[in-house]
């Protein structure tokens, strides 16, 4: 039959598509994809919603056992849900990769992810440049290559949207070390966490670059705790929240709970400026350091 | 009550979210924006589907008559829908200002749009840079603006999503120079038009830049007919087509009916490529052509 990959949207059971909802009611089994991103519902609701079981697929079992979510999908549906859109995340390509390789057909259903929906904040979406993500740093391991990627899209006047890790399932390094089990809760970055990492980047970007000519030159910055950025958390939800502010503002802002995204932004048409305005912690500092285009 | 703008997603009337659904059938009145983009089924099937009707609302409708569309919405329910997410075209955002000035709460519900959709084409969403769009020449009109983003976008390595035009109650110059409400049929570019226009810009580029320097230099072109692309109609729908080539060979590929998108390529991932490969009208032109990064 049909390996179904059906995207959920962002927020709750009801952002299915009606086509998705039908082809999930079709199939014998239905997994959930639930390590790259995750609903603001737990699975229970959505079981209720199909009127069936819903098995919780982590990264080990998409990853190493697919042939035991593709079991004679050539005779019954099977439904892979993905929080999102099917194609926003690639750990799952494998699976679609090994059921074309078993003559098993692949519909793939589409829905919003944060890529599009981040429109919501009043930044227009042809006016962003790359994507980037921003990991939890660790005590030795503080990756900033991202850094490089922010500062070609403001070089170019360009909007950044910044994925924000979150960590499911995770085994601590003992653990992992001595094969046991055991999981860490689950951890989601929020915004103020992101904020202090890119300021943290930042200032050691200009020392290094100090140090790299001499201590004599002032270094361009690309953004401080000035820049006017926004955060937003539970994008699609009744409870979304979108905060405009310096990054200094936002380092403070509550959010409340997961999942948070960030854009910062680069130039602004007056229009854009207008609508992000509207979320300003506090206008006169939005005034004051937005970067707006002329009319 | 409320003013819900409803992202109906790609491709047919079971696009819709199930939350969007149930927002719809709440309200006296739909409208339906018919201009920056179409569904592929005509409104009388959302008719059916909803069991209500359906108004269509052009350009002049919802940028002139916003007071018609939102009249006694404070009382009840009305529906604003939109082909692909609510915030993927920037032309109802004064009706959203309108209701809000008037105190009507305004609820948006996500859905897929091309720009998170187009990830089908197994180019990951986080390795494009700015999306362009490329509107019909005319004889006397050919802007070419959107070539010097495609230069930022392949300087970085990135793909290029384009945006293709579509004109949909349009009036000739001359219906309209005499006041005469009288309407071209419909177009939608093709991705061989727009390959056709961008091939012109690249020649004249090089000739504007041979003229500069005296003749005497080779110019960089930053696309030839020899490039890869990707050229994709109907997407979500059940007979979407997905072609990759060299832009010479998708001069005259043959996509069907609209709506077509276009992307061209940065540096691919292997598994980018892998995955592009298996659209590829010619894999041997495919391979000889792609830049595709060391694994």
């Amino acid at each position: 039959m049909t390996l179904f990959v059906v995207g959920l949207g962002l927020a709750d059971e009801r952002d299915i598509t009606v086509k998705g909802l039908d082809a999930v009611k079709s199939c014998e089994r239905i997994y959930l994809e639930a390590y790259t991103s995750i609903l603001m519902v737990p699975k229970e609701r959505l079981e209720a919603f199909y009127g069936k079981p819903v098995i919780v697929a982590d990264r080990e079992m998409v990853e190493s056992e697919a042939d035991v979510i593709l079991h004679n999908a050539d005779k019954v549906n099977v439904a892979f849900l993905v929080v999102g859109d099917p194609f926003g995340a690639t750990t799952h390509t494998d699976l679609v990769v090994r059921a074309k390789e078993n003559s098993i057909p692949v519909v793939s259903i589409h829905n919003a992810s944060i890529m599009n929906a981040i429109g919501c904040c009043g930044l227009q979406l042809y006016n962003y440049g790359q994507t980037i993500s921003i990991v939890f740093f660790t005590e030795n391991w503080r990756p900033d290559s991202f850094y490089d990627k922010i500062k070609q899209n403001r070089d170019l006047g360009l909007h950044t949207l910044c994925l924000l890790d979150i960590k499911v399932k995770e085994q601590s390094l003992e653990n992992m070390a001595r094969g046991r089990k055991i999981y860490e809760p689950p951890r989601y970055m929020t915004v103020n966490q992101a904020v202090e990492q890119l300021l943290e980047i930042e200032e050691k970007r200009q020392q290094n670059g100090k140090w790299l000519r001499g201590g004599m030159e002032s270094v361009r910055s690309i953004y401080s705790p000035n820049t006017i950025a926004v955060g937003l958390a539970r994008v699609g939800a009744e409870d979304q929240t979108i905060i405009a502010g310096t990054m200094q503002e936002l380092l403070t802002a509550d959010f409340g709970g997961p999942l948070h995204s960030f854009v910062i932004p680069g130039n602004m048409h007056f229009l854009e400026a207008d609508i992000l305005r509207t979320y300003a912690v506090n206008r006169e500092t939005f005034n004051a350091n937005a970067v707006v285009l002329e009319h």
